[in-house]
């Protein structure tokens, strides 16, 4: 095919897709906040979250996070977002649960963890709210899945709301407004390479 | 079930999963620069590039940042990242191709883009590359894969790229170390509430 006609056809292309763009932007003019879950086995769910943060930040906007689950590790993003004006940020103290090997304090930790997410659900202030890994709280049944999405539902109706972690649970996915599933291709894990700092840690 | 029972199995369930992640753990030694792929048409994978910025930052990294696609509002990340010490920031100028339905300006303009891009993967001093939406301009032929791959390939041993963007080229997942595929459970833009600060934008 010659430049000129692929450059025709080409242009053809965009112009429907700009018009089928342009369409859909207008019809889709509700303004509120959103519920957003991120699940599923491959990387990318709580970076997702924190490329939010910074997205809100940008814009001004006032963010919790809650971080369910900690690595063993001082993670990138709590080092970066504690420092940053407008974020208020919580760690549910206790590290991996294969690590504690203790429900009991891993239930108490993820309580404590769960009063300070239902200040900030009940705060219009914080116009994003992230709780990162909480999915993983609820597959463990340290907080009621029915609790969760209740508050979820109450919440300051422009404030926006991300949940990470894999395995969400239908109820949860039910009142969401979007929902992405994230799924592993490959791993460099399969490959040997270890967690990287900048990319999982 | 009784609560000691469910304790009891709860703790036998997370000895196994730690001996399991040790051992992966242990066996995942390799240190090197990953090439990870963001790829599906899921909500997501942009956001997870710049929470991994995020991250890079917290580690005190330098990061490099080319966007291959702009949308007609400024971005969130872009307000957000330009101000922060430690990150190159380049955007290819020319806002949605849909916008612009001229494809000889928009092969120059990734050729720019692309040019900038080059001198990040020369340069061991960028430990973190994102090409933010470069499979956007693959897929429409902006750039030539094999040119891409090539010089992904060549770039410093210690240098972790992501690339992100739908419709990922096979020969680009191939030559990846990590691949995610973000897939649309839901969205709330089928639901009529439009784009979103602090979430999309």
């Amino acid at each position: 095919m010659s430049d000129d006609s692929l450059d025709a056809r080409h242009r053809a292309r965009m112009q429907r897709k700009k018009a089928v763009v342009d369409q859909k932007i207008e019809a889709a003019q509700t303004e509120r906040g959103v519920l957003l879950v991120l699940t599923g086995n491959g990387k990318g769910k709580s970076s997702s979250a924190f490329g939010m943060v910074a997205r809100a930040l940008g814009h001004g906007m006032r963010v919790g996070v809650v971080q369910y689950i900690k690595g063993r590790y001082a993670t990138g993003e709590e080092h970066f977002f504690r420092g940053i004006a407008g974020v208020r940020y919580h760690v549910m103290g206790e590290g991996y649960t294969w690590e504690t090997q203790d429900r009991e304090r891993d239930i108490r930790a993820a309580r404590a963890a769960w009063d300070v997410t239902l200040e900030m659900l009940r705060d219009p202030g914080y116009e994003l709210v992230v709780l990162d890994e909480l999915n993983i709280a609820l597959k463990h049944r340290y907080l009621d899945v029915d609790e969760v999405v209740a508050a979820l539902t109450a919440r300051p109706p422009m404030q926006h709301v991300v949940v990470t972690g894999r395995a969400a649970p239908p109820a949860l996915i039910e009142a969401a407004d979007t929902v992405t599933e994230m799924m592993v291709v490959k791993h460099a894990f399969q490959a040997g390479i270890k967690a990287q700092k900048g990319v999982e840690l």
